[in-house]
């Protein structure tokens, strides 16, 4: 659970909100045509760019990048240096009651196929695979949202166009611009909060999670391959830091 | 044929339209002078910038981007494999009568050269130039696209400034700007239509139709080469299934 | 000559002058000193940006993308089998007097050093520094007109800022407001409609003429060295329609 | 310390803040709500898209660009040469007194393993690791300060958008639009300031002075790797030299 | 000395202040208060990014820039082949009293190195550092010209932010209004005219400049290293020759 992007989507909506309600009449920025406008509008030029299993797979892009906890590498390294010390101890099969704690489901896999004696090739390519499906979806959900993140503002000035246009054609008196010129700029409103505070970063996160998350399965597909080969846990643990930076590098022993 | 960007377009114009018409005064926004100045004055930049024969080429890409159904690599694969089935127990002349039941003319090209008895490296050689010029064709229908999402908003705002220039010289009381500038506005809002819903987004689904299309192409190269080759049905799935992701390969088998 | 590039040029003006025609009063839209600011004040920033030759070299360049015809391949091809054919039957010598029918002067170059009996390398550097030096050109062209594309616009936009600044400075009453701003928005329309309809279309047409036309002389280069090694004309056929897609080559044979 | 970082800031507020005074009422420049949407807004933009390990470091980088001072390279090299002396005339272990005169804690750190009898090829390979970590740190840290550039703006109209929604919302008569829309303006204010004073400059300043100090960083590897092969002082110098352009090299002599 | 530089900005300051004061009034346009923002501001911001040294470097590289005559390249040969007959007749040190007639200094310094004795290596060595340098002096200055010409309207526009912020908060009839907008206006025509006069297009220009006076350079160097080997003078005007277009080569002669 990444903490810092729901903090910030929370924290964001707190700070604006303040600021509508502190300034009086917060009943206009709730506005459902201007919704549909805006967020309507961005949603059709997105269906037109991509096609439908790109465009429905980008919730659960999102939602995966929020919610799943990338295991941090220590973790990784103590787990895998245990495993390896119980293989070399008890041999593969013993490592099949281990596999219930893990709830990594890309590592449960991983020690699946070692368990069933697969060789450590077939393991790293089918693993690798994977990996690269991955950094697709999270590389294609990426592109949708930064098409998102410009196609928002863009049909908040859409709609604010369309609004002007009905305000001025009625012009009766200046007095009466007020009202109308309001009404016609939340949809730029809503498309610049949409793309500022959720598309873009959102974008921009999802391609540091997809970096993060795929150097963590790299790691599992080191660990495990080395174990199928039958290393001992110190030549898998100086494999696996191979990934993280000197001063994160601790002295892993196995716990067994 | 393309749901997405039909149902994309269509659903667009139908969040605009509501929007326009729930607003009151729909007849101000057709006004075909300002259609003129802004659809006009971009095609003719299209024009200046590429050669007439690039030009009236869009039109049939945009039009089979939408309506080509490109088959889905399974049926593809199934397809390949029933015909190098057919190749081993019957010979090719037997593919013959296979040949009509299939509707992608690609398709049916490299079968009739099989079945004309050409050599692989012939058969190669010939259906990859194809796919170079219909590479060539859409990255040059994308530049187009892409060249015309540019220009409409800026004729849009050509129009705009050539109404508000004539506006303001006839000003003669602050009452009069409303209907003026209203009108000034409509080339704006139709250049920014046209670009956010139109040109842009189809451009990217051009990119991408693209490279889904060369891809299809490219697996019916590698099994009529394969065919020609007289490899046997599961080599020949083998190598298809090389272009797709490993989770949706399927243990396909020749039905004949 | 490139029809497309005059008559989108003429239609856009056309397009636009109907517009300002139809609205009523296109005297102001005649304006010498808002002509002075944007044309005058881009062509010294260009004038600073480039060296004087550059910058007097893109009028010629321009004017030659506009009229020179690049010939088609066919013709191409179709005459280079022919001159093959005659210098196999009749020698080099004999081919002095097909030179005369050329217009194309970089192919008469060619053939004129092939008559003088020059080796294929030699004819092959001296033509291939032509077709360098004409890259070179051309894509100085292309520098110099987007750079124009980008400064027109900004000089509209400084001129406006100057109309603005003096019509606000004796602004005595709301009325009087029409007037200037009307005045001051010219030099922003001429930067917009100058860049838009003139500079970056044609830039974009000076890059694709300049792919087609040194293609044109690569063949003619092809051809020629071919011819100087005594090829026959079926394989100097072969080795021009590399050159070109496959579905636009033809079965040409010598006529003489 | 770099000083023309902190002059430019200083100064840069002297400029505006004597614009501001000098124009009169600068109370209404100084509005904590106005700060809460801009700022507060792009913070959490900045939260959303970066870890919140990455967001917290920022601080502690722009601090160390600022404060942290890279030694001058002739003093470097002076130094350098002087250790190699005493290395050749008394030992390692006679450097040992010398380090606490160094302040760079990783010339110390590099000395420090001289000392210890390490050799070359770990002291290479320890230190380049903390090269490679810092230019991370400085180029993340790049990044987030590009991004709050682009943010801070955005949010500023943001801001501005809210204000005059709600200012356009109760306009009862044309004066009350003068004290509304002041205060609207602020938020684009000061997003405007923060990107191009502080944001924008500081993330080019943090790439110079990432190379800056590297390249320090290097010249120390080489230098005390150099050491530890037993090189004579001056084929030290001569290594360290070829980091810095041949105008300021200068013939140092051992001072011991 | 490059004509077109002077000739740009005193035909564009020409032709703008033509048009103030054609305009009436031109004693709004001079503004202390606001030069003081938008270029103090944009100084600044520059010294925030950039070191001093590199900040202060700029004003000698443009006024190398304008001020530096690049010597033709024939007549660069011309003397080279001039030196190279000299040398073979009467020996490296007659040399010396050639040296005097010219005027480069990277010329005389290259010819004095000859004439001392030193070996073609050595010479290359020294002269290609001096390239490097400069090379990496007008990058430099080519990338603050830039950051300036981004710089100079975003300060102007915070300039007009504070004067309408000003301007709007007292407010008092709509009459007042024309009077404060025109001053508020001056910093975004100052920053405008600034950027696209002066650092934009010069920046361009230092990056042309920088290719002749380097291209220049190494040929000097080539043929400098070529008397030295003891190369023949029409060996040496073919080496020179490689550098320059066909169509400027000339058959150069020794004159001696």
């Amino acid at each position: 659970m990444d903490i810092a992007t729901i903090v910030g989507i929370l924290l964001g909506f707190i700070v604006i909100t303040t600021a509508i309600i502190s300034g009086g009449g917060w009943q206009i920025f709730v506005h459902l045509p201007s919704v549909a406008i805006t967020i309507g509008g961005m949603l059709c030029a997105t269906l037109i760019h991509f096609s439908l299993p790109q465009f429905l797979g980008i919730f659960s892009v999102v939602k995966k990048t929020i919610v799943t906890k990338i295991p941090p590498p220590a973790e990784l390294i103590q787990n895998m240096v245990n495993f390896a010390a119980i293989n070399r101890r008890d041999g593969a099969l013993a490592l099949e009651q281990e596999i219930n704690k893990i709830k990594d489901l890309f590592f449960v896999k991983g020690l699946q196929m070692l368990v069933d004696g697969q060789d450590p090739e077939a393991i790293r390519d089918l693993m690798s695979l994977e990996i690269e499906n991955l950094r697709d979806r999270h590389s294609n959900g990426k592109k949708i949202l930064e098409f998102m993140g410009a196609a928002a503002p863009a049909f908040g000035m859409i709609g604010t166009l369309i609004g002007l246009i009905q305000m001025l054609r009625s012009l009766d008196s200046p007095e009466s611009i007020g009202g109308g010129m309001s009404v016609a700029l939340i949809t730029t409103f809503y498309g610049a909060l949409a793309a500022n505070l959720i598309f873009i970063p959102l974008a921009g996160k999802l391609g540091l999670y997809s970096k993060a998350e795929t150097t963590a399965m790299e790691m599992i597909i080191e660990g495990v391959c080395a174990i199928a080969q039958g290393d001992n846990p110190t030549a898998i643990r100086e494999k696996m830091q191979v990934f993280i930076s000197q001063s994160r590098r601790e002295n892993i022993k196995a716990k067994i």
